[in-house]
């Protein structure tokens, strides 16, 4: 199978590094970054490609760029992993829609396109009989969209309640243990790398907000947008909470939650008993889906990480392999 | 698709209900139970079939056994839910070899015959092109066989920690919150229906062994026995370990675990921290997935119950019509 690979930030590394280490089927027939690219329809030498844009920072040729080679190489398969754009959701919803036009399956760790432009995306792919798949945009290595597309096959999803930010949890996995202020936390996530300069897209719960869109459009095609959630961050949560919460054997998680049938679509610090499966320390995320036959199903595992997301989307590219345009 | 259900205890129930409940594109052809059978290759009406069994106790007439079903049916999948003997596998080994060896699919909740007979089963069902699927024999409605098949396609998995057996972590969870000794808790457990008259099978570990061994056979394919596992059951634990345990922030449960790098394969209490993801209370399951690049996947779901482990069946069913015969 031939896929071309579009960005080369730490998820594209990653995806470049494992399909170098583990010889998957799929040969890269084009690769471009934010400033160069480059087309080689017999197949490109990863390892050389990796080494030079550690070496120079860039991946190819400076006058070949990411729309040349969606539109022009020769492949089965692109892989999406740029970064998130959530007000616009570019470039990414471009490359995706000139794959999918062009019948090509698209494998993508991108959030944006997805919350954005879920129904149009999802359409286009079906229309020209391709594959659109994002594992990776929710839970990183977690496989929850196999999970809900083939392992609770048969069972109606009555509701989900996820913890899918895992700066959030950290911070408030450290508060809970250190009686930290959130401010104090804050700085220890900066510290540890698990939160950006400008921290608002995690802490207001943004994130999990476009997540629970992207599983909710997934589970019930309902064509929701990230403003039709109920939204409220962890930022001003206070010790005192926390401490109130450990009275009762309780603690608190930011909880993404879609129950259809109640109406609530939200993202919210919550009250949670200390022993809920929910409840995971540090960066993990945890997924619980309530469903009719299974009952309960709770994923935990690891939200981020390079090589982590590289397992996502190798997922979704042999997935396409095995099955597809093979469902009766 | 046309199936014949061999089993109308607590699980062939769970199916037949949820069948006529939600109308998967699954017919009935035949049923048997210990008693009685019946065949009608245009297809059964399960509603009335179930009322019969609730009524007089057999669900068809006493002179059709189940070999007569297996052998005479016109169907494509054999659901094989009849309780599990493991010692032999019997009868359930034999109804499963019958219907491979017709080139019918087998759906199975059964741990006997895969505990017993891996390897045999599996190669005639490759030699014949069918599909043998075990969904519901570990872990009861975690889908974890699909996680291993399909949600972690592209990972090398490098070992695996569980709570499979309920019985026995809900005695665990019983002593560690009240301070229970083993019988009392056990004692428990009995007026709750978690743990037959005889727990012996439970307590002693086999029930987790046995399904540690088929994940084993599913992952790694060493043709192992039950054996072959080290094993330490929960029936001589004193509320003391537990409080020393708990001293620790830490808790016992029974984990089966595989870690082939280190030739572990056992069933054993061990001293786990209070907030590992596989710490669960109550009859609940959990597996903890180690991998090459996901990292550690932790499922959790009721290992046990008529619909849950129906959920599993009918996953499996969904699965086969869904996939079988097309991969690549």
């Amino acid at each position: 199978m031939k896929a071309v690979l579009i960005g080369l930030g730490s998820v594209g590394r990653g995806v470049a590094e494992m399909i170098v280490k583990k010889n998957p089927r799929i040969i890269i027939t084009g690769i471009a970054d934010s400033k160069s690219g480059c087309i080689c329809n017999e197949g490109i030498d990863l390892k050389s490609v990796l080494e030079r844009k550690r070496r120079e920072g860039v991946c190819g040729d400076r006058s070949v760029t990411a729309d040349d080679v969606i539109r022009t190489a020769e492949y089965d398969v692109l892989i999406e992993v740029t970064p998130t754009n959530a007000s616009t959701g570019e470039p990414a919803l471009g490359y995706i829609r000139a794959a999918l036009a062009r019948k090509k399956h698209v494998v993508t760790s991108n959030k944006g396109p997805l919350a954005i432009a879920y129904h149009e995306l999802t359409t286009l792919a079906l229309k020209n009989n391709v594959s659109l798949r994002y594992e990776a945009t929710v839970g990183g290595a977690i496989p929850i969209m196999h999970m809900i597309e083939d392992g609770l096959c048969g069972n109606e999803i009555l509701a989900i309640y996820g913890v899918l930010n895992g700066t959030c949890n950290y911070i408030l996995t450290r508060m809970a243990a250190e009686g930290l202020t959130y401010e104090q936390a804050l700085m220890e996530a900066r510290e540890m790398g698990y939160a950006e300069a400008d921290p608002t897209y995690d802490v207001k719960g943004i994130d999990a907000a476009i997540k629970l869109v992207i599983l909710v459009n997934t589970i019930w095609g309902d064509g929701l947008q990230l403003s039709d959630v109920d939204l409220t961050g962890i930022d001003l949560l206070t010790p005192d909470a926390l401490r109130l919460a450990e009275e009762e054997d309780c603690t608190i998680r930011l909880i993404a939650e879609a129950i259809p049938r109640k109406k609530i679509l939200r993202v919210s610090p919550r009250l949670i008993e200390k022993n809920h499966p929910l409840v995971v320390d540090g960066t993990l995320n945890a997924l619980t889906l309530e469903t009719d036959m299974a009952k309960e199903i709770t994923l935990i595992g690891k939200g981020a990480g390079s090589i982590e997301t590289a397992s996502a989307i190798i997922g979704d590219i042999l997935y396409i392999q095995q099955h597809h345009g093979k469902r009766t």
